[in-house]
């Protein structure tokens, strides 16, 4: 990978990663010395929908690396900007946030500043662990409650039934006592993030289908038992996140059958009836236990999401005080037919979060290509799977394992390279701001999907779980990833934890435990831009860096040696983790790795020129150059 | 370039090219027989931006092809879908607007069908002439004129001042009576679309700083004049366009006038005041002669674009019955700091277009990536420059030639292959429905830009000029290209027409009316679906296709000797334009020419197979997988 200008949004390349509206913030792009002669260099930014050049100055020189900076306004809530870098030879080279190219680049692919954001910091910080509350764990208190009439019991040790109707139906009966109980396992993990699936009322194991938003379901211990759990949470220093159906409730909902049963009373107007006579109606997916919610109902905004007596605010107050919402089908919420809600839907969820706590966290579930949604209006993060989850899966299963995969009917796990995960991964992720990229989820895993283990190739657990950790983003751990579980699909993959063999799964333990501690303590990880260094089909390597410390990440699915560019890296690289070994190579290193593996070493800080430091906005004194063809001075 | 599966939006591979919301099409994917073993086809669509997979059916074969079926929804205004086709390897393959890959696409290159839209049929069979009234042609009545006070005169000869503020002033006194006395010329041409830039008084030559939009400017010839030439033009088929601002008026507008010299009149909303002491406005690009509505506004709304008595409607009332309007810096209309009024203010735009006359057509000008704005909900088709002008320059011009571009600080034209040429054009295409990449603009050039020609290599005119006639979208002639002007930029392309030396220019005026006639006399050309069969740095070859006939098409920039694949052709060509062979090749075909050349041949129809045509959408019984993880049927 031949070193080339570089530039991503992260706090190395802007002075503001998070500006207001109508800040003025510095850009800057480093370009390699020995990249050639460099006759120009502009930044082309969209303002009002409408490209603009601003030529960039040559600011500084260190390490090996042309500094240039340009001032760009925030404008807009959204300001797309790319590079053109004219080189001495007359040719040319576009970088966008989906990387080099010499052909025009679409505005899709542009680097995205967002300004106005209010993405909690903590959020860099924090390593999430996702729990489903059926099949965490029991409290004694478990024993002592009535089965429902929906429910069908299990024992905890049982097989999970991922088919047919017993599926929502099959009861372990874990509780939110239980996980308070197992508080010592997560501060063993070193988690700092606790997302729990929904524990509204339902009449299912998983309580998507929420028949209530103002308890939590007595089958878990009611409000006291989630007070207990969040209070003894934030007492190790742990968030806990709720899960809430913006887009539909169980047919059991109170708004619901009310609607249903009795016509004409206000909450008809929370969900789309498709016959009045029959009382048809919308459904997610076709499912009728799921009645779709109808956000032209003003009456709905005000119960469910508008202010702080809303169902977002009340649990985000005291006495539970979440710390924020990760949000189900945040695609389809608001979206049907000719109507398009989502916009209003999402920022109102956010301002009522807002104003009651702007430190909440606010993260979507977008299982597919999920950045026009996610440039910064009210979605911190999304819980998406192409940019990192299916990529890491092709590019480290066993070849042709069979897989439920994740509706995609591929039929079995597409074998991929570790080009085609870097592609996937670059092409999927450049539609983010960088903010909302460090906001976003990169899970092995989830409760919807076969678990990474199942069909992984051996050794590849520690490269897999590496990446999560490494790659901007949350890292995610799905409960039982960490002690082994496995799952055939999304169903399979909710089985119970098994705390009597937990010591079985010490040493999986322990590699979690040490990936959590080295992804919390190495600022790089937490917030460090990205810049890859080598990509190959068995190997991939990159440095997160900042100006106080920078890492290099090697991630292998078999042996390597990979020479890297002189001035490739900052100084001399330190292992702190994995295998692998790095030799000074003339004036670069070599990367040498006996077998798949994953290895992070420290490495010193950026050197920032301090002419670069030191630059101010006017001194760049910019000259635009508006990109409408009819727009020269004086032509119009 | 091997035969792949193949669909595009076009008439072959959907039962309804324009469905309504609401209405289900049958969807075809075409793959080759010697594709290999097929295991699975899918259509992936995304539905309230959710995806969903459909499978298909193969339903017949012909000619080589296996034809799969499948039928779609128009659940939304905007359906994104894709295909998904695995292989008896296990391997896959997805196809998207742009192009084949087996890593997972980003929605945004999906195809696009679009719902309910409205463009008229007879878009397809336009060719359009673009015309600036000021340097066309001069009336004898335009001698007895006064020049206004702004005006700066110049003879018809004279040289097109391009730097200064005498640009916009230099008044050469072309009229609309002028344009009428030379319809024969445009006749002669073929070309059945007119296209004027603004005709309302202003304070330029362009007049795109309108003072008023109620009356056409009486250095025209006033609004007799107009309609005199829009009734000699309809009288020998040819339609006529308008131009209009609805970004900004000009600071001499009565609006403006009103509004900035008398605070708190009615028309003071219609702009953005920033210092209300001061009376300081946003305008267009900083230029202080062109202050930028505010669409807030209802009032404006009223008076200008909403309903039959707004400004839009008027024009197209009798006695002027305009055809269209081409919307200029549609881009940037409604879109100001965190407002965002486009979406309203295009499809109110198009409401009372309708309302008025449905068949008439609205261009609106994105110079930049359109596509996000162009999803048929408005704006029909795009005056625009990535996908089709700029590539076509940068692979036909001499390389290394200066060049003002079109506001991109390149130096120089690019010096591109025609793999670039391919690949760009494909991805700025790709994000258009099918309807509006038909009614998109083709232009070499506009009144914006350098004129093609000027930097052409040798030969290279008919080539592009060729591309512009045969790919998919409307061909545009920039008043002056027929007779070989030339233009170093966009003020330098507005050079008069020299009427008295046009028979200097016969041969193109012939190349041109040839091309024309090509164009509009073969249905192929004008709505044929597009499939791709030779792409490499120095030539190009595709066929438009339609059950009734197709064309295969070759742009070469040098002599070029082409192998097609067995199969690639539905039959044996028959040439109607250019000089390059076609010969049989075993059972394929083999197209040779001498150097820089555009050839088009006729073929054979593609042959659909009976059992398709025959197909009903409850013949292919569906079932459909939900693509979200948890769906999974019992699920959730």
């Amino acid at each position: 990978m031949p070193a080339r200008p570089h530039h991503d949004g992260s706090v190395l390349h802007t002075t503001a990663v998070a500006p207001a509206l109508d800040e003025t913030v510095i850009l800057r792009l480093r370009i390699p010395e020995h990249f050639g002669t460099v006759a120009d260099v502009q930044l082309r930014s969209v303002v009002d929908h409408e490209p603009r050049y601003t030529r960039a100055m040559l600011v500084g020189a260190a390490d090996g690396w042309g500094w240039w900076e340009v001032p760009l306004l925030a404008e807009n809530p959204v300001i797309r900007y790319r590079w053109l870098v004219v080189q001495g030879d007359g040719e040319h080279l576009w970088l966008t946030a989906d990387g080099c190219t010499r052909q025009e680049p679409r505005d899709n692919d542009d680097f995205r500043l967002a300004a106005g954001t209010d993405i909690p910091e903590w959020s860099t910080e924090a390593v999430l662990y996702q729990l489903f509350p059926d099949r965490f764990a029991r409290s004694v208190a478990a024993d002592e409650r009535e089965l429902p009439e929906w429910a069908e019991h299990a024992e905890w040790t049982d097989t999970v039934i991922d088919r047919g109707p017993s599926i929502g139906r099959q009861f372990f009966g874990g509780d939110l006592d239980g996980i308070t109980e197992h508080l010592d396992h997560l501060e063993r993990l070193g988690i700092n993030l606790l997302y729990l699936t929904p524990v509204f009322p339902a009449r299912s194991n998983h309580r998507y289908d929420a028949l209530s938003f103002d308890e939590v379901d007595p089958l878990l211990g009611g409000d006291e038992a989630y007070i207990r759990l969040i209070e003894a949470a934030h007492a190790r220093g742990i968030r806990v996140m709720g899960d809430l159906t913006t887009n539909h409730s169980g047919d059991a909902h109170e708004w619901f059958t009310r609607s249903h049963l009795q016509p004409g009373t206000p909450e008809s107007e929370f969900y789309y009836w498709l016959d009045p006579e029959q009382r048809t109606y919308v459904s997610w997916l076709g499912h009728s236990s799921l009645p779709k919610f109808n956000w032209n109902s003003s009456e709905l905004r005000d119960r469910f999401i508008e202010g702080p007596d809303s169902v977002v605010g009340k649990w985000l107050r005291p006495p539970f005080s979440l710390d924020g919402w990760r949000i189900d089908v945040a695609n389809m919420t608001g979206r049907y037919f000719d109507e398009d809600h989502n916009v209003d839907v999402r920022r109102t969820i956010r301002t009522t979060m807002r104003e009651i706590e702007p430190e909440t966290l606010l993260l979507g579930e977008y299982t597919a290509d999920a950045s026009p949604d996610f440039q910064g209006d009210a979605w911190h993060g999304a819980m998406t799977y192409p940019g990192f989850t299916r990529p890491v899966l092709e590019w480290l299963s066993v070849p042709g394992s069979p897989s439920s995969y994740f509706g995609i009917p591929y039929g079995t796990i597409p074998d991929r390279t570790g080009v085609d995960f870097y592609e996937t991964h670059r092409r999927f992720t450049a539609g983010f701001p960088w903010q909302v990229r460090l906001a976003s989820m990169n899970a092995l895993d989830t409760h919807d999907i076969p678990r990474f283990a199942t069909h992984a190739r051996e050794g590849a657990v520690p490269v897999a779980l590496g990446l999560s950790m490494t790659l901007p983003g949350i890292p995610v751990v799905w409960m039982g990833d960490e002690i082994g579980a496995l799952g055939e699909n999304g169903e399979d993959s909710r089985r119970p934890m098994p705390w009597d063999t937990l010591e079985d799964a010490a040493e999986r333990i322990d590699l979690y435990a040490r990936m959590i501690r080295l992804r919390r303590s190495n600022p790089a990880l937490r917030e460090g831009g990205i810049r890859w260094l080598h990509v190959s089909d068995d190997a991939l390597a990159f440095v997160r860096e900042t100006a106080v410390e920078s890492a290099l990440v090697l991630a292998t699915r078999t042996h390597a040696v990979i020479d890297l560019e002189d001035g490739a890296l900052t100084g001399a690289p330190e292992r702190l983790e994995g295998p692998g070994i790095a030799t000074g190579n003339g004036s670069g290193y070599r990367l040498t790795t006996d077998g798949i593996s994953f290895t992070v070493w420290t490495l010193p800080g950026v050197v920032i020129p301090q002419a670069v430091l030191d630059e101010t906005i006017e001194d760049l004194a910019p000259t635009d150059i508006a990109g409408h063809p009819g727009s020269m001075p004086g032509s119009k």
